[in-house]
């Protein structure tokens, strides 16, 4: 009865310097013709987004445009205001009469008390079907069913300046990881170990030739084995810049003026991309800020000083360099070291530094506390055209659990949050709602994780008193949208 | 009577891109006026090299030029040739007679097998006094003994492509290391935090004047805290870059053509920078390869392509594509990606790989196998004028392991070594040796490192049989250079 907690997935993560080539990817998800996803038979609402191709009548799709939830809530008119109230701050839940989640997952939200106007969080939860683009022999595939994969998608969004961009990813992010799977439909369901290279045209052939390769050099005539996860991990990380792509392409007719953080489980073949685990609380994330990614921000800055535009220093110090101290010396870090040293100050070092803060008020440029998320396509450093891309990196840190190689039992979970709920929740605080919550509900009773997700929204958002949210020790609850999946590890079917 | 085992301090690190703007070391060491450092009253032995100042005759000079041993081993000429043996192999140790390595550090070494001339492995273990340059208030210190600090030093350095970057960075890194001490002698004494900003001039203002700056964001109004740890770690850092500068000026006259990876440990004021472990085998360094590196050097081929002279791809494939397989797709990963995906091959794709094979055989621009060093100034990519810096990157890593946190005892202790140790011994085998030989010696005798080293290097080594050199489980023995130090973690004075 030991719970397991807390997790996170595919964190967004590192690109640095210009987007690299990428191989193109022929059957991109459009966002305007692509309606979101929604389980099957449940209803969807809000109707869907402007030009989707739903019938909604136009002031509807303007409602939508500027306010939308996950449709697996099946919000009605005056569930929609009712989420879109800072004041009541109601925690959402999908409804016990629908259909249940995928795994009988748990969810629960509620809106910031005031800092932007909508919820900018959004979530996704969907089991995607990925049929094979073709077999590794080249020949078209039949488009039957039973020849494709599924995967479980579980994804949270946390939006910045606004939640289009969160938006845009919560309803396309899985259909770009579907598109990489494509290719992989088969080789993944092939045990033998993946083909290197794959013709280009349909009956050309394959690398099964490659053994004659001898190079000059004994390092050149090794080849090496890729496994079939790697495969999935690649597809993954792929899939986060295509989408990043996508919002920089659209970004006007969407206005998507903002960016968001993702946190994303994949569930495919037994493993899940990223992941929880057993036995005590293992975070399966790591926060991407100015102060955890300095030496990545600062060696972009040094390689390619251009994008530092005479405005910032790739150089840090402790604290900002005053004009009169020329001449003296002051402790820097350069994007090699991790201790310090004095340098004298020359006249570039009093650019403002491209890292500085710490903790909650680190920031990068002087401009953005986050270093990886999708969309910010037109964000700029304050008063400058200097942009803050690509030092605000697309690329996502993939981790791998194997879920099959634990038994696990109702109560383990895999805890995913936004920032409102670790803002103000410690993991030991997680772990102990967690034993709290499920411990008094039936271990069959499927209802038990949405439960969960709520008692965590409501500790995190706290009651109204004393003129704010506060929670039982009179500290302030978080201000922010609370987002939490509870997902439990049983695996599909087990719970559901 | 547990065993602490393993370990490496300063491993060579990275830079990255072109070295950076660094502030002047007022008085670098010169390798021309500096005699190796000996411990007091040992005999030096082989004379001072050519140009140090000694007044050896021109013939011992040449001699030792092409063949030198580190001075603690005290070797007569006769020892001199003994140990440059490859046949015999003997194990080299200081005598007992003379005056013990500090700690009562036990010291091993035994010259190839025949891979190479001369032994290409160096050592140098001191004690090092560091005099302060001048007070923080900015008035010219006193010259007072009891002012400065003392460090202890060991560093193992081993050699490719000839011994002088090895004897060279065996002279010479340790007063690096002092030099960039000398500004915080008074400043690492001084219980309160360190200034964050120093006078240019003696007796101008300090940075006590910093608490009226106000930024006009809140990240800039604040200031880190920094510690004098992190001073020291700064110091280490840039006296290995300042340590690469100097072989890069002097080489040709020093005729340094090849580099050497270090492995250095710092004991300052009761802390260890970069050390060992308690309770059981605590590994303190790791390999720099270009498997373990494979992303700095591709995130440096992406943002300076040019350093990649249109010969190389940054991408990494499986194997080498070949010319018949353009259009087809091929496994790739990227600078910022651990999973594998498909490309369609192009032309730039039939460049070398930057980084190319497994394992030992694993190559950087085809050409070398360690991606961290000092020296290697003039290395080239074999047939063409490409240079390998700054791939190879003279950066270390500095691990810091604070003594005075742990109880020791007389078994605790810190192994030293080369390639040719590690290469053929694992962790779990030193552990086992360490037991054995220091169970099998009084605690109290001082000998008993020693003794430990020179098992550790035989057991590495093994004995003659089967036209080769065996462990006693027939697989061959390392036929590389070894070198062991053993460090008592007890403590200065302790146990000598």
């Amino acid at each position: 009865m030991l719970n397991r907690v807390r997790s996170a997935v595919a964190h967004l993560v590192s690109s640095g310097g210009a987007p690299p080539p990428r191989p193109k990817s022929p059957d991109l998800p459009n966002s305007t013709s692509a309606p979101p996803a929604a389980p099957p038979q449940a209803p969807r609402s809000p109707p869907a987004r402007a030009g989707s191709g739903s019938a909604a009548p136009a002031r509807t799709v303007e409602a939508r445009a500027s306010f939308c939830r996950p449709t697996f809530l099946q919000l009605s008119p005056g569930g929609l205001r009712r989420a879109d109230d800072h004041a009541g701050r109601a925690v959402q839940s999908p409804p016990d009469t629908g259909r249940r989640l995928p795994w009988s997952t748990g969810y629960a939200e509620v809106i910031n008390s005031g800092k932007s106007r909508h919820n900018e969080d959004q979530a996704c939860c969907e089991v995607v079907y990925v049929e094979g683009r073709r077999s590794v022999s080249g020949a078209p595939r039949e488009p039957s069913r039973g020849q494709g994969l599924c995967f479980y998608y579980w994804g949270l969004f946390d939006g910045h300046a606004g939640g289009r961009a969160a938006e845009m990813a919560s309803r396309l992010l899985h259909r770009h990881i579907r598109e990489q799977l494509k290719d992989l439909v088969e080789i993944l369901q092939d045990p033998s170990p993946p083909p290197l290279c794959l013709p280009s045209t349909p009956g050309a052939p394959g690398s099964s030739d490659s053994s004659h390769l001898v190079g000059p050099q004994s390092c050149w005539s090794s080849q090496k084995e890729v496994t079939h996860e790697s495969l999935v991990v690649g597809a993954i990380e792929n899939a986060f810049q295509f989408m990043d792509e996508q919002m920089a392409r659209e970004r006007r007719g969407h206005q998507v003026e903002g960016g968001c953080c993702a946190l994303v489980v994949v569930y495919l073949l037994g493993k899940v991309a990223i992941i929880v685990r057993n036995g005590e609380i293992i975070p399966m994330s790591r926060e991407f800020t100015p102060e955890t990614e300095r030496q990545r921000l600062q060696m972009l800055g040094f390689l390619k000083p251009e994008l530092l535009g005479g405005e910032f220093t790739h150089l840090e110090f402790p604290r900002r360099v005053q004009p009169k101290e020329l001449g003296q010396r002051m402790l820097y870090r350069d994007q090699n070291m991790t201790g310090w040293a004095y340098k004298k100050i020359e006249l570039e070092d009093l650019r403002f530094p491209l890292v500085c803060g710490e903790g909650k008020k680190a920031r990068m440029m002087a401009t953005i506390g986050v270093t990886r998320g999708l969309g910010d396509h037109n964000l700029r450093v304050c008063s400058s055209t200097l942009p803050i891309k690509p030092f605000l990196s697309s690329f996502p840190e993939v981790r791998v659990y194997d879920l099959t190689q634990y038994e696990h039992c109702p109560d383990d979970v895999l805890v995913l949050g936004t920032d409102g709920l670790w803002d103000v929740t410690s993991d030991c605080e997680v772990a102990a709602t967690v034993d709290r919550v499920l411990s008094a509900c039936e271990p069959n009773d499927p209802s038990r994780y949405t439960a969960l997700a709520q008692a965590l929204v409501l500790g995190a958002r706290g009651t109204p008193r004393d003129r704010g949210w506060r929670l039982p020790n009179n500290k302030l609850g978080s201000g922010d949208d609370i987002s939490v999946f509870v997902i439990p590890l049983g695996g599909p079917g087990s719970y559901s």
